[in-house]
């Protein structure tokens, strides 16, 4: 490994430079105009697979934007990582919000600013280097090694789940590699472990069989805005806990390890709450912040509406009220059980005055990849090496559904090994990628090629 | 009286058809093109109101459409009645749903079919009618009466308030006379007793500074919404009533005389929330359905809405929740008083998590004139005469602005003698007043002019 890091030290200017290059094709998916950038910026990639001694780099066309695909497979009895990322990019707008032209990538301080700097062609980029730099002064790599760059993960990235479930074979692995987030902080390199998931619903009331006046009716009718307010009410109790039966039954407890590792994790709930703008934070008792936003279920209100919501008064006594609620959902939960019991608990407790209505609009499994499992353990060694400084454990509160995707389909955990920062301008005007994490980035990216073999020899723990 | 009545009997065809020249004038108020109209409609009843004998007929300008005024003043030491009505009209879109043309009246088995029909030229023409009669045939009313016919009633009554106020003694008298209502039902004479007031409210919670995506922060902030659901929900207890301190305080209780009045009206349960298409009712436990509706204060949600309320699925965790609650008011509650102790209320169950903006949006006093006070009682006497069977006592669950006004600037009560049907049609198409009511509503108008002197000379009771 250490003529490997010291070409990677010595390269520092020439990554720059063909970074700047990728980053000044506007490969943004969303727009027409630019699908000729699309294949631009598929080719460059291919090309640079080629140019780093990948294998059978081939360009797949789907329905949409064009997926990268190379493999370099000489390891036998080796573990094989797959390599996801994506090289499209968000528009740019507003253009006049930015310092230096958003595809004209420009140093400043530490950071490189460009669309698509960390989200995500930077982070991709980070992989191509170690992998170039392993080639170069090694001859090979310590794993097997798959890479997928699609070109529609800003929109929604429609045609993937088709492109994986088509290249099963092709595609199967140990483990998915996915650089595509953010380190806890600044100078916190950090591993995110765990994904919440998501039942989304949709509830509608109706009470009389027609908007009433509220002054000739009122008195008379179980409005049917008071009655879901009266029944969202109920479905949290004093403890902040969700009331739903069996809600929790599939709840995988947070183990001490995991707690102990969220405590070293730098943490004010007093900052964070006049972040937010609010005096008081709430959640569900007998958990800290980062356990509740990580690693307990949730239950929100995304939407409500009923009646009249224009200016000023109207005397309605409304027909219907409308509620979109969600809940987060962490292992072992199973998005289609909770929206069961969401649904027979919410028309249980529907009074009779009403009658309900009840949807599933949308939803996505919990993913774990457990913090003992032999990649999570590679990731760790490696970012420590990488940063010389040993990461923390994390979650993430939200869904990245390509996770969910990757086990769903190939039956494989995804590692998490973000080098972005939580305020890096990704979607937004000024997106940077900073320059110690690009170059940490590529040091850990070899190291975790280097570590994974090791950590892959021993035997998996039950859990 | 007896001439009077035997008058109005051999008088119907012409009746009809001076009403139906009065229903051929299209006097919609909201409509510009019909501005001639309405000045021709006002013209139209002052010249009526000469032709039957009233003195100083007026056609005053407002800064909208005119009033027309009148009076009669030869009866000293009797009550004077105020009779307000209105001439114009709600427009008739969509015409294609009329049987016959709107400004051609119709008779149609026991109705006549026109706009305006029942609201309110036609109630109106009853008392000019019946003013005739007793002209014709006594050369004289046996009270003072004066009229005032507004063209702005279907628009919001914009400008009467200031004329009211600008003519304070000119329009000094014992009471009003309104025919503008409903009785109960067909064949059910009744006198509308009671009006609710009004307190609308809206309110704005606050909880995190922007919206937040309900995956990385779910779990760590109160949800504005539901925030807003728990306050909504604990604002009636489990009997249904209104949780606000002190809301209860000035409520005056509902009589012996009153309970036992409502008792008598046909009213089901059953039937009514068939009607409206719920399977229970709901309300205040203790009070019958109609005790509910008429004299018991109420809170109602007429609007909530907060989040994402469009088609499909967005993880927000809101910033914002609002809800537009009104409160109805029976007497001696005071919309003022009410909204105040809304705001204090609902600004301390607000929990700390949230930030609360409460805005009075508009109110309105409640109104009542004591069923033992001589308009009612004359009224009632009259109904009976004039349609030969025992009036009931009814109040109504909304409100009519007017009625406030003139208890506020000139000081006296109101006399709601509705010869309407519920099921007329006003403001649809196809809006008629049935005949019945028609010919039983002038003889009636002419014996309350008859009996009111009777009661006036009993001393009133005292409250």
């Amino acid at each position: 490994m250490e003529k490997v890091l010291s070409y990677i030290e010595s390269n520092k200017e020439q990554y720059l430079s063909e970074l700047t290059e990728l980053l000044s094709i506007p490969s943004v998916s969303s727009l027409k105009e630019h699908q000729g950038d699309m294949q631009r910026c598929a080719q460059w990639i291919a090309d640079h697979m080629e140019h780093i001694g990948m294998h059978n780099v081939k360009i797949f066309p789907t329905e949409g934007h064009p997926v990268v695909y190379s493999e370099w497979l000489e390891a036998p009895g080796k573990p094989t990582v797959l390599l996801y990322g994506h090289y499209d990019v968000q528009p740019v707008d507003p253009l006049n919000l930015w310092t230096s032209p958003p595809f004209q990538a420009t140093v400043r301080g530490e950071n490189l600013y460009a669309r698509g700097a960390s989200d995500d062609k930077g982070q991709v980029f980070i992989h191509l280097k170690s992998v170039e730099a392993m080639m170069k002064n090694e001859g090979a790599l310590p794993v097997n090694l798959k890479m997928i760059i699609e070109g529609e993960e800003e929109i929604g990235s429609d045609h993937l789940d088709a492109f994986v479930e088509e290249h099963k074979e092709l595609l199967k692995a140990d483990l998915v590699l996915i650089s595509d987030s953010s380190m806890y902080e600044k100078d916190v390199p950090s591993i995110c472990y765990g994904l919440r998931g998501l039942a989304y619903m949709e509830i509608e009331l109706t009470g009389p069989n027609r908007d009433l006046h509220s002054g000739s009716f009122g008195g008379s009718i179980h409005n049917p805005v008071q009655a879901l307010a009266e029944m969202i009410a109920s479905l949290h109790d004093k403890n902040g806990r969700v009331t739903i039966p069996g809600f929790y039954k599939d709840v995988r407890t947070l183990t001490k390890k995991e707690r102990a590792a969220y405590k070293k994790l730098p943490f004010s709930d007093k900052k964070y709450a006049k972040d937010l703008g609010v005096r008081e934070l709430y959640g569900e008792k007998g958990f800290t912040t980062l356990e509740r936003l990580w690693a307990r279920p949730t239950l929100e209100c995304n939407g409500i509406w009923g009646g009249y919501i224009g200016e000023g008064a109207k005397t309605v006594l409304p027909a219907k009220a409308y509620a979109k609620i969600s809940m987060r959902l962490v292992p072992d939960q199973q998005s289609a059980k909770i929206a069961k019991l969401f649904e027979k608990h919410i028309k249980k407790i529907a009074p009779k005055t009403v009658t309900i209505n009840v949807r599933t609009l949308h939803g996505g499994e919990p993913a774990i990849t457990p913090i003992d499992s032999p990649g999570v353990e590679a990731a760790v060694s490696a970012l420590e090496k990488g940063f010389g400084k040993k990461p923390l454990y994390q979650r993430e509160g939200g869904s990245i559904p390509i996770v969910v995707q990757f086990k769903k389909i190939l039956g494989i955990d995804t590692v998490l090994l973000g080098f972005g920062l939580p305020d890096e301008n990704a979607h937004s005007p000024d997106e940077f990628l900073n320059l110690n994490n690009f170059y940490g980035g590529i040091r850990t990216s070899a190291h975790f090629f280097n570590e994974l073999p090791k950590f892959w020899k021993r035997p998996s723990k039950k859990r």
